[in-house]
């Protein structure tokens, strides 16, 4: 049986995965990335977790290629990482790399993109020809897929609705700008903006929870329990990061016309709490025309789409060759 | 020669061109549109117009196929103008009507689709892979090109850029929404503003130029002659609607990635005056790699755009079947 890997490079983790041409998960390995150690140590690591899936999964399955997801700017044609900040990689030709080490055609393409063709290909987005992407996650990124086929725009940097600046935002942004969406509509951002409405002295639930130092600690899943505890500035935050993310969808919508938005990324997590202003926004901004007939899905692979995603893209990419 | 022939079909003039394969006009028509006599009357119109085209150039020019423009809701696939609004036209299978009368293939799709799609090619896109355009008249959209191939979305209802919701604007729309970008920034925005604040009582050489009922007869370019001498109102409402369309082709921008931006339409003849603060605001908002890559043009064939387009249109769509 013919199969593909994919592999997700975060920050932290690396997650690797076989799957069928169907992009079920046939096996799947987690290791922690430890970027200190370099971008030699990280792609030999890579190369050890394929080579550990083949062995684990025998000789009855046949790798065929290998997709590999990296955060930050990446030129798929040249199959290099062009940046990546939490990697601390720049101009590494990881196709190349990786190539030698194991044998099989290697692909790699930005993490969200992969993420959002997965959702697109096998996930939320399945069946439709005009799929428009976001995550909420750390940062905030959109990945657009039109009959199968994803779309990169000039030097590949389509997808970049984090950075949308938005009117009433006024944070400076790590991007050089300010106001950009995802300094207050991210995971990251919602964290940081209830940390920030903490120490001014807001009244929360959250005080209680995460006393002095402690608040260090604060993630946007406990500001999602903390809204369900009825705490008005979690609610006032999530909701804000919804109607924001609605309002910027809405902005792309009705430039691109997608069939459906697929919400994917850690922050979907929080779930209608965040997606209820996110389509009430969008859906009051929006053309009639664009209101009836346009569809909003949360991710369906939240965990596996990033592996999912590049083992599918790796199957697709190696059959255009 | 082989040569295909081009159709705009506006609410007051209808234009058809005969252009070579490079977009080069051959010959030209130009009718009043006369909308109130009906679609039946209105394409019986179109094909008399070809069939005149045909005939002037004679028998060494070899017409192929026929492209027409129309403004509104356009399915270019079904060969139907859907809604246009100001031919009254609904449903319209204008591509059988047309082909009965004139034996040849014909397409149609909407004007500012055709007008973008004929910069793209022959005009001031010429050249870029990845085209975003927008035309600035009446109302306001845009239209993207890649890699040659027009991008329609769901319904091929991409483009409604004129209806993304500005900050600061309270315009009621004829669409439904306020907000919208047309309201304020589109050529005819433009003078209802300007209407608007003379009515109340503002200060300007528009006053003196046009007195009393005289106001009616306002146009744009009035606007930009005025303030070419030193109009404070006209001014401050050409340089907003500059930066009211920077600042949505930013967003468009980050999310598309162009290689160019095309501006075009009867709003750009404003030229400068309306250039210069839509890119000062575009640029302002982009991110830096975005910032040094993205090119601001403006429509080279700003006339004949239309016909060139659909000309150019009806050769490429032609040869694809």
């Amino acid at each position: 049986m013919n199969i593909t890997i994919g592999v997700d490079v975060g920050g932290t983790n690396i997650v690797c995965g076989a799957t069928d041409e169907a992009g079920r998960v046939l096996r799947k390995l987690k290791r922690s990335t430890e970027a200190h150690t370099g971008h030699e140590a990280v792609l030999g690591k890579i190369a050890d977790m394929v080579r550990q899936i083949r062995e684990d999964l025998g000789e009855d399955y046949e790798a065929t290629s290998v997709g590999v997801g990296v955060p930050g700017l990446v030129d798929p044609r040249a199959g290099v990482s062009k940046f990546a900040g939490n990697l601390k990689w720049r101009d590494i030709p990881v196709v190349s790399l990786l190539e030698q080490q194991i044998g099989l055609p290697v692909f790699i393409d930005n993490d969200v993109r992969m993420y959002i063709y997965g959702e697109a290909v096998a996930g939320a987005g399945r069946g439709y020809e005009h799929v428009l992407g976001i995550t909420i996650g750390t940062g905030i990124a959109a990945a657009i897929v039109n009959g199968g086929e994803l779309y990169y725009g000039h030097k590949a940097m389509a997808g970049e609705i984090g950075h949308v600046r938005m009117d009433g935002v006024d944070e400076d942004c790590a991007c050089g700008l300010s106001g950009c969406l995802e300094t207050v509509a991210s995971a990251s951002g919602m964290v940081r903006q209830a940390k920030k409405l903490l120490r001014e002295g807001r009244a929360s639930v959250l005080n209680d929870w995460f006393p002095g130092d402690e608040l260090e600690r604060l993630s946007a899943a406990d500001l999602s329990k903390a809204m369900d505890a009825g705490d008005a500035l979690a609610s006032e935050i999530i909701v804000r990061a919804g109607e924001l993310n609605g309002r910027a969808l809405a902005a792309a919508a009705m430039v691109l016309s997608p069939d459906v938005i697929v919400v994917g990324g850690g922050g979907a997590l929080a779930g209608e709490r965040l997606l209820a202003p996110l389509r009430d926004e969008l859906y009051r901004l929006l053309l009639p025309d664009f209101r009836e007939e346009l569809k909003v899905v949360t991710a369906e692979q939240n965990d596996d789409a990033g592996i999912i995603g590049s083992s599918l893209y790796a199957a697709h990419r190696s059959k255009s060759i």
